[in-house]
């Protein structure tokens, strides 16, 4: 039989009754300030998942055994931010309103607030865990508040004081730094103290957004801005597993890849893995 | 509401009981012997059509209005030819059963064969169209009879003499060109005599195959044998729209393209815009 | 004697009360639907500059002798369209204030009507001269009303019918062509025509805009829309040299170059090449 | 004196009756299921390998002391995996014919299958040590049994049970897993456990395979299926080093670098230097 | 038989007494003064020479019935101008002696001289053509006398008025343009006038040197310095032929290849089919 | 007001009078024997720095309080040596006169000779501390004394014994591993003793010549020559901040970038990340 060309990420077959979990790309970059280029980060995902197995090793489990869905990219109007942020908003809404988590492929940074604010709705009481390399808490960029480098703080905006968790941070302005020590509880370089800040977020409901440029250039470097000196693959894939197994995340992301720039795949293999190793995490 | 993810070549939506032309991929370069590849070539080709519009200011047609499906991409065995080619005859024929012309995406120019099998049985008295850099009659290659370099040798085994025009051709060993005087009409360079060619063979089936290096390495450098010295991109979106308006065709490919060896994307955009055309001229 | 680095397009050496052509970059592509970059355009213009020479053997002028300022890039807001198109605006204003032609580098072609917003204000009967692959005619894309696709489309709704004269156009929906009919004049594919237009609109103030796409993709690879089946590099170098030296350009830009495509720098160098002899042909 | 362009791995310039060592390329990836340009490998290697130098301060050995000769690619036929199996078999035969030891750079892993046929016929009693990201222990793959997914399991269907030492695995699907804890001896992720490994098969014959893509992918970014998490390149070097001067090793290969995946050709320098130490190594 | 590996260009297999033509590659460029990588155009062409074929459909001739040997790259010292030129005049001296024709493949334009000064010792009565798309007629460069931008100016210095003749010229300062028409014969922008040189040249000893980036950059992007507006591949191939059918061509080179700034590899394929064209004209 | 184009390292705005530091540009790479193209490791520092930040979380320090002026690149002239390094040496001895630290970028390793000899001239009980994949201590390269292979052994023909610290060596003929014991101190693979020759140094004047191919290549792939094996970004960063911050560094230069083979960009990133560090620490 005929049937028309359907793409998913790898073995993510589900139907929408069937889903706990929702794959979608939000293929936005307009406010990427140095190169851009993630609006071809979910599909690149999507596509290439077919490089790597359904099996983890590390969890013994295979995204066979999942119920996840993946409903492809929103069409996203480049340029016109705040109408991207709808868009993305409502999608994250449908999910939700679904029973299912909505799980969100960049895309730029700033596309976390769309989805955050669906779930802030769903989830007054929502925390957020942040792997990064940058801090995103710029109160503007160039004069814009809307920006990559202002979205945790943008988040804030919305939560106040005691609810943000960063981890990997390690590039900023000075006031970012300085800001941070007061509104935020950040974890500079590395991934030391996630266990106890999972145990104080016991049962608290969860938005895990994670940028992939936490990872270190060798293993990342398709991104928009490659920061030196971050973390090695199987730091974030543990640290990773051990948020989505552990904690009650309601809802989370993974952004910033930018596959042109790397000829050799490697980024969205990596990616890919990560992806992976939530999504089997997170199927509990 | 919530849907899985669709990824068509643009405005190809059809489903299979209203299409009168069905696109499908053969992703396959097992036999190629320079610089494989081409398995990217149908996806790819899919992936960007949106870079171009639907509209052709060359034909004032537009693919909206068009009836065309496209199945995605066969599933292929790498590395056993004759599986691989069983499986697209498979295919090419399910869909001539469903009173549709086949229209194949390579894949190498070897993928030919399994169509062209399937089109021969229902239409005996089939001729080919050939256009092509290399001449692809060598009797086999390196020792084997199913090679992308053999690919219109093979065809010529199951039709004979008088049934097979070549267009464009410019590379070849010795010995295709001197067998090619006494076994089928063949027109070095470019594409002379073509009208000719279509008046005489007005009425009779054909079988479309077009290999596009038989474009200008500068204009298509994405294929796996860049062959210097080839036709521009206007010539030959002339002649294959000629083609495709004014012959019977019955079934056609558009093969070779290597994506991967094209960072610019320049080839995967002169394929996309060559299928719009045929797809165009061809629609009725 | 130690000084700061200075960084100009080749031999664009004048101070501002020296100049009658100053350029600048405008290196903004937030808008770009298909793949972004051109916000490198005008830097690697400057920069490769010096791959070629200031002679040309075309005009036999050498831009020694001409009397061009460079003031380098803006740092435009990505995200926010209003805003950098506003900034834009003020920089074209302040080179007119000065007596000088603007000759801005892009960046995505929406750039242009931030420049020529300051132009119509000091000319209000100001022509546009489009070279172009793309009508960008359309009432909106994607929702959105600013965009690279519709620009030409705003700068008709500040000056109407009549004004606008487009060479080269071979890509746009169906409704960009049907709307064009009435509302501009628009030759398709080249530059046909052009000797007339030229004489009609002798003595009146010229907006010319270049969009480097109209050359065929083989060699200007680099830019985000490639579309197969353009112009020579000759035929774009004569023909814009023709528009330079005959007709009254009081501003212009050259856009979309998206160098990071092209990883071999020939697009990089057509767009020097052709920037080199608009600023010869201007200096009379 | 005019002589014949000879290239061979530096410093690799024995002749066939000297030589103690015999390299010889094998370019073949027919059966590549994702990425196919492994077949560029070992000529890249070749070339490459004049970029580091004879010497090796981990050792403190030179090439220009062992007696090695490189005798080349073979011409594979691409398409036909039987014949250029059957290739493979009588090179590596007359290699051991001529009283050396084979070294086989590849193309892809099942190019394995052929030289070890021939090694088992010498050695009957021989063990293979396998480093690799992947399990090769399929059963099939996409219905091929001669696939380069399955190559270690068509080893273990000519040797039988506990003869196969594998380290390093991250990657296979779950029924791979399930059966090697029945019938080899698998370490997962690293190589620990090499040591007792050595010290237990001390005095019997061993087939070295590695495949290079046991690397982390941030080193060996050049390969058809990059695997994120793999291991350094001082664990590897000093690994391989190991197996090479503590083991009886018969014969060997390294194969699996794509190089055409790496423009900055940091693969190809890890894979040489591998090649290097292992050389000095099993020079005794 | 175990042999080591021997790479020339496709079938050059001859021995040097054999041999009436004689390949050798010169890789320096150490004067480059935009982008380096020419050392490796010679092994790029050897390389890649197997991706076309022996045979010229355009003069029906085969490379297998022609008495070539190709005796590789020299091993030349970089930054040492002076004596990588005595390396390369030596070389050109004992092919001349070997009553051979040495066909050199660049590397940079400079290594002209070395090979010019050995045939001018040997045809006091010598004369040049010369295909560029740059002069090549400076005093000095940057305060250089050798220099790829001087080296038709320093074979001037060695023969003076009236023996040289360009043609394909585009690019240069204005003072090698006026320079020229006091001192040689320079055809702008073409080949016309080329079938009067040759017949006004008829029996002199001619040095034919081939500046590849004469082509246009879509056709031969890999090149140092990619000048907009050449010579299309066919317009080439027939005044190639023709100097090297026509004309007693006692030596020639091919340079300029920069293959990495290409990564399509149609650079490369350019080079390697006009040094086929080349060496079956010569073949008489 | 308009304004002439300066473009610098991002924050390095002071003027000649006002600096503490002086950054310069060295593009020369005629010497290099594997790979060209550091010549463009300059100019890309300065221009992407702009991807990182000024302010250092690791020294809690920003650029925006340091001193530091970029006076841009030197014109050298390619292919001749000596008068390249005579330029370099003239430009050191300005700034030194000018009583700042000269910091110049490379450019190729050779570089550092041009500015040691104007630095040892004002110091003559100067030491060098050197990091280093590669030994550089040849007597001669392919007959040359003046190359990147042998820059070291230059320094030392000026110094003598026991001047110069070598670390994270892990390449160089066996000649130069020997030679080095006796003449200098050389810590082979890592930084280990640093701590202890920093002390032994206390007081005296410090050249730190910096070769970035001390990384491992994943993490700087952009290089003439990469060597397996090297170090983490994070030991590097280290190791550079402490001898900045505690030697008395009267003189310094990075070199080695060579940007064009790494089209991710991470090299550079890593880069100027390095340079900030110093420069950091540098500012007392």
């Amino acid at each position: 039989m005929l049937n028309k060309n359907v793409e998913v990420f790898m073995a993510c077959e589900k139907e929408a009754h069937e889903a706990d979990i929702v794959l979608f790309g939000a293929p936005f970059d307009s406010t990427t300030s140095y190169r851009p280029g993630t609006r071809f980060g979910s599909s690149a995902i999507r596509r290439e998942s077919y490089g790597i197995e359904c099996y983890s090793p590390y969890q013994d489990k295979d995204l066979e055994d999942t119920k996840v869905m993946d409903c492809g990219d929103l069409e996203l109007c480049f340029g016109n931010t705040k109408k991207a942020l709808a868009q993305i908003e409502e999608q994250a809404k449908e999910i939700l309103d679904n029973s299912a988590i909505p799980f969100m492929l960049g895309g730029e940074h700033l596309v976390t607030l769309g989805a955050f604010r669906a779930v802030l709705e769903k989830y007054p009481d929502i925390h957020i865990i942040h792997f990064d390399a940058h801090a995103d808490l710029r109160e503007e960029y160039l004069g814009e508040q809307l920006s990559h480098a202002s979205v945790i703080r943008r988040c804030w905006d919305l939560v106040g004081d005691g609810r943000i968790y960063q981890f990997g941070i390690r590039s900023g302005d000075r006031e970012e730094f300085y800001w941070a020590k007061e509104h935020v509880t950040m974890r500079k370089f590395d991934f030391e103290g996630l266990e106890e800040v999972l145990e104080k977020l016991e049962g608290k409901p969860i938005y895990f957004t994670l940028d992939l440029d936490v990872l270190d250039p060798s293993v990342f470097p398709g991104t928009g801005t490659p920061e030196p000196g971050g973390v090695t693959f199987d730091a974030l894939r543990k640290a990773a597993e051990k948020v989505c197994s552990r904690a009650n995340v309601v809802a989370c992301d993974v952004n910033e890849l930018s596959p042109h720039y790397d000829p050799s795949g490697i980024s969205t293999a990596a990616a890919c893995k990560i992806v992976r190793e939530m999504l089997l995490a997170l199927s509990k």
